[in-house]
């Protein structure tokens, strides 16, 4: 299927030039014709690909989600050969904050669709869609920790995945606009998790 | 100073109707013509009041700000006598949260700024500017809570108070992506409080 691998490839080509405006002087201005003339392509060229700017954004999007993702596949996958529930949700949530150029600039493609998102019921579908997803996955490996003791049991719900992702969307937002450094932000997590673990909660038997 | 009064209540005409417009159809493609056209005015009058979008979104987002922070003040007032640390910190992250139109037509123009901001130092000033003061205020109150007994002190830091924060933050952009409601986000909110304060975990003398 040479044709239909082209089409993706040139699709993927098309998001990288978006990725790089995204990087420098942001997608808040950025034309059809702005992301063309990145691309090095023509207008019309891009139009063969995308017929609007939110479709290019949706497709963007995803394609940069689905790079996230396999950054933290792979850096779950080094962790160790058994890696804890707590060690998959420290990587995952930690993938998610914008340690690098490659997830800062996944973010602030982010941040453009979240903006358009918000006033447009079918941008917001594809949030509605991956944040439970996201949300039950973070709750299984709660369960999995619960299941081995090593969190409390009434602490293994769906409430506690979505504060950890909120607090991560937020963390991230502010790392963005230089109130903390992503370091900072880690740090956060971290006292996040401790306290969801209990790191500081004293021992029955201490 | 009449002059000075009329200026100032022109430029909240025109924050108003860039609101009206943020709660609508949304600020990402709206020019400095369509608020004129909203405001009922010239684009001529109201370059008069604003020589850009950015120096307009900033008015706004102020104008915004204060406004919330009136209604989180008389939130405040409206608790008690004397209402505890925590209940002001209460307060103060619910009003954050977009729990009725003001708030989250507020939101909707911060989220307008926020990824304009990414991108612009001098926007992004405001932001280095206003997170931290009330990071500090939070501080405060959790060191008030610490020494009334009712917050281990070692959770009296700015780090927690940043964490509410960007908790906060985070839960607020789910709300306007429709992922979870305004209620659940003030669930979650109170959860994290309570865990804060350790209301969960076993007394000694229990």
């Amino acid at each position: 299927m040479p044709r239909k691998v082209d089409h993706e490839a040139r699709r993927q080509e098309i998001s990288e030039a978006l990725c790089r405006i995204a990087g420098t002087r942001g997608l808040e201005g950025a034309s059809l014709r702005d992301v063309a003339a990145e691309a090095g392509i023509s207008l019309g060229r891009l139009q063969h690909y995308f017929g609007s700017k939110d479709e290019m954004l949706l497709f963007a999007l995803r394609y940069i989600n689905r790079l996230a993702d396999q950054r933290i596949r792979e850096s779950v996958a080094a962790l160790t050969d058994e890696p804890s529930p707590r060690q998959v949700l420290r990587a995952c949530l930690t993938g998610m904050l914008p340690l690098d150029e490659k997830s800062r600039i996944g973010m602030m493609v982010g941040a453009a669709y979240y903006t358009r998102a918000i006033h447009d019921e079918d941008l917001r579908a594809e949030a509605k869609d991956g944040i439970p997803k996201l949300c039950a996955f973070f709750t299984d490996q709660l369960r999995a920790a619960a299941e081995r003791g090593e969190l409390a049991p009434d602490r293994a719900t769906e409430d506690e995945a979505m504060l950890l992702i909120s607090l991560v969307d937020g963390l991230s937002a502010y790392v963005l606009l230089d109130v903390h450094t992503a370091e900072q932000a880690l740090r956060l997590l971290d006292r996040q998790l401790a306290r969801l673990f209990g790191d500081e909660e004293p021992h029955a038997g201490g």
